[in-house]
C-alpha cells in the first residue's frame, strides 16, 4: 500500500469534452461564470472549450467569447481543443496557454470522428503542432480508443505507440490516452501502460477515461501504481457517452477528488467550492450529473 | 499485475439489502420471479429476504412467502437476515440454506439501528448463532460500518476486530465486513484487512461495499490484492442510501460483473442472463437504478 503519488494534476476538461455530449445549450454569461468559478476551486489547467467548426459542436459555437471573457487566474493553465489550422487561429485570437490536438489510436474510429485515415490526418496535426509551438503554447496530444474502438473491438498497444510516436516527434508536449467509450478494466490499464511507460517518460502520459460501465476509479487506482500522475476529468461525470444518450461519460472530477484526497494525495483543488461549480452547473443543465458523489451531496441538501 | 484470483464468490444481497432501502413495495409474485431469474442466470448464493420484523422493513413483510415460493435451484445457497430468536424461528420455516446476523463495529450505530449496546447485542446474537448451527446452517456475522460511521466517523480497526472475534467465538462460519455508509477509500481497506487478514483466513472474509461515493469498485480492487475472494453486491445497485435518498447504495452487482469478466476472473454467473433480471426488477420499481454499465445497457435499448 501506499503506492499512489503526492500529487495530482488534473485537468478539467468538463466545459470541453463535457459541454460537447450535452443537448443542452448553456449561455455563453453561465459558462463563462462557472469556468470562473472552476479556476477560483483551485482546478490548475482548464480545457475551456473547443475550436472545432461549430456545425460539428454548437454546444461551444461560442468558443471564442468564452475565451476573451473568462478571468484569467494567474497560475492557471487555460486550454481548447483545436483540430485544424484554422481552429488554431481562433484559439489563438481567444488567447490560450495550451492547445490540444487529436486523433485515434484505431482507424475506423479516427475515419469516423475526423473523415480521415490516420495517415491523413497526421500532416494536419503535424502543422497545427508546429504553429502552436511557434507561438509558444503548450501542446497535448488527445490520442481515442486507446484501449477499444466501437468498430474495431480490442485496439493492440502497438497501434497506440505509433501514434504517440508520431506526435512525440511533431512537438507535441505530452500525449492524454483517452479510453473514449469508457470499456477498459484495470488488466488493460496495465498492458498498456507497460509499454507506454518503457518508451515514455510518466510526465508525458495524461490518462483520460470515461466512466460509461463505472470502472474509472478503479482505473485511475491501477494507472497511479504504474506512477501516472496526471488525469483529465469533468466536472460531475459531465458529458454523457455519444453512443448512448443516458450513460455516464467523462469520469467525474468530484470522484476523483474524493478518491485522491481520501487517499491523502494532494491536488490543490478545495472539495467544497468544487462541488458549488458542480452544482452551479448541474442546476443550469437542469438534470442530475452522474457523479456518485455529487449524487450523495445534491440528495443531502 | 495478475494479482486478482481464478474465482471470486458474489453473494447476492438485491432481494434482501436492495429492497429493503426501496420506497416502492415489489409484490411476492414478482420477487419470486425475480428471485428465480437470478438463481438462473448463476448466482450461487442469494439472500433473498429478512425476517426482522415487518414494522421495520414493510417492503420486506412477505419473507415467509416469499421463502416458500421461490424455486430452490440444486447447488446455489438460499440465505436470510435474522435479527433474534423469533426471526431465525420464522426463516426456518420458510426454508434457508444460511441465515445472516448483524450488527455494528460502531456503538452509536449498533444502537440506533438495533437499540442496545454492541454488549447488549452479543448474548442475543450468541443464542442465534448458536440455534442456526444446531439446525445445520451456514451462519455468516454482518458487521456493519467497519471503516466509518454516520454518528463517530472513522472506526478504528480493532473495534471491528474486537466484534469479529466474538460473533467466531460464537460460531459464525464467516464475516460480512459493511463499508455501510460507502465512504472508504482503497487506503482504508488496506488499512482494516491488513490487521484483519492476520488473525483470520481470507475464506472467512467477505467485502460488502456500498457505491455511495463512486469508490466500490477500486475498493474491491485492493481487497483483491489482500487476496479476498468473497463480495456482496446489489443487482443494478439497488438499494440507495438510507442516509440520503437518491444516492446510491450497494455496488452493482452488475458492475462488479463487468469488472471480474473483463479481468478473467471466473464468477460461474451468466452476465446477459443476469442482466435480464436487472432490467426486470428495474421496471417493476419503475427507476433507472445506480448502475453505470446497466445505465449503458438501458441506454442502448
Amino acid at each position: 500500500m501506499g503506492r499512489w503519488p503526492d500529487l495530482v494534476q488534473i485537468k478539467e476538461v468538463g466545459p470541453r469534452d463535457g459541454l460537447q455530449n450535452e443537448k443542452k445549450i448553456i449561455s455563453t454569461a453561465d459558462k463563462v461564470n462557472w469556468i470562473n468559478m472552476l479556476s477560483e476551486s483551485g482546478v490548475k489547467e482548464i480545457e475551456y472549450s473547443s475550436f472545432v467548426h461549430p456545425k460539428w459542436v454548437p454546444a461551444l459555437s461560442d468558443a471564442h467569447e468564452v475565451g476573451r471573457k473568462i478571468k484569467r487566474k494567474p497560475g492557471v493553465k487555460y486550454s481548447a481543443l483545436v483540430p485544424n489550422q484554422k481552429g488554431l487561429e481562433l484559439a489563438l485570437e481567444a488567447g490560450i496557454d495550451g492547445a490540444s490536438v487529436f486523433m485515434s489510436a484505431s482507424e475506423s474510429h479516427n475515419k469516423k470522428n475526423i473523415n480521415k485515415s490516420i495517415d491523413e490526418t497526421f500532416p494536419v496535426l503535424k502543422e497545427v503542432i508546429e504553429e502552436a509551438k511557434k507561438a509558444g503554447k503548450h501542446v497535448t496530444g488527445y490520442v481515442s480508443t486507446v484501449f477499444d474502438c466501437p468498430y474495431e473491438g480490442r485496439i493492440d498497444p502497438d497501434e497506440v505507440i505509433r501514434v504517440c510516436d508520431r506526435l512525440l516527434e511533431f512537438g507535441v508536449d505530452d500525449l492524454s490516452l483517452g479510453d473514449t467509450i469508457g470499456t477498459a478494466v484495470p488488466s488493460q490499464v496495465g498492458q498498456l501502460l507497460e509499454p507506454i511507460l518503457k518508451r515514455y517518460p510518466k510526465e508525458k502520459v495524461i490518462m483520460h477515461f470515461h466512466d460509461t460501465r463505472g470502472m474509472a476509479i478503479a482505473n485511475i487506482m491501477t494507472s497511479m501504481d504504474y506512477g501516472i500522475t496526471r488525469f483529465d476529468s469533468s466536472v460531475g461525470g459531465l458529458g454523457g457517452c455519444p453512443y448512448a444518450p443516458g450513460a455516464a461519460g467523462n469520469v467525474a472530477t468530484n470522484d476523483v477528488l474524493y478518491l485522491l484526497h481520501g487517499l491523502g494525495v494532494k491536488t490543490g483543488i478545495d472539495e467544497k467550492k468544487f462541488q458549488e461549480a458542480a452544482l452551479y452547473i448541474q442546476n443550469k443543465l437542469g438534470k442530475v450529473l452522474p457523479s456518485k458523489s455529487l449524487a450523495y451531496t445534491t440528495a443531502q441538501l
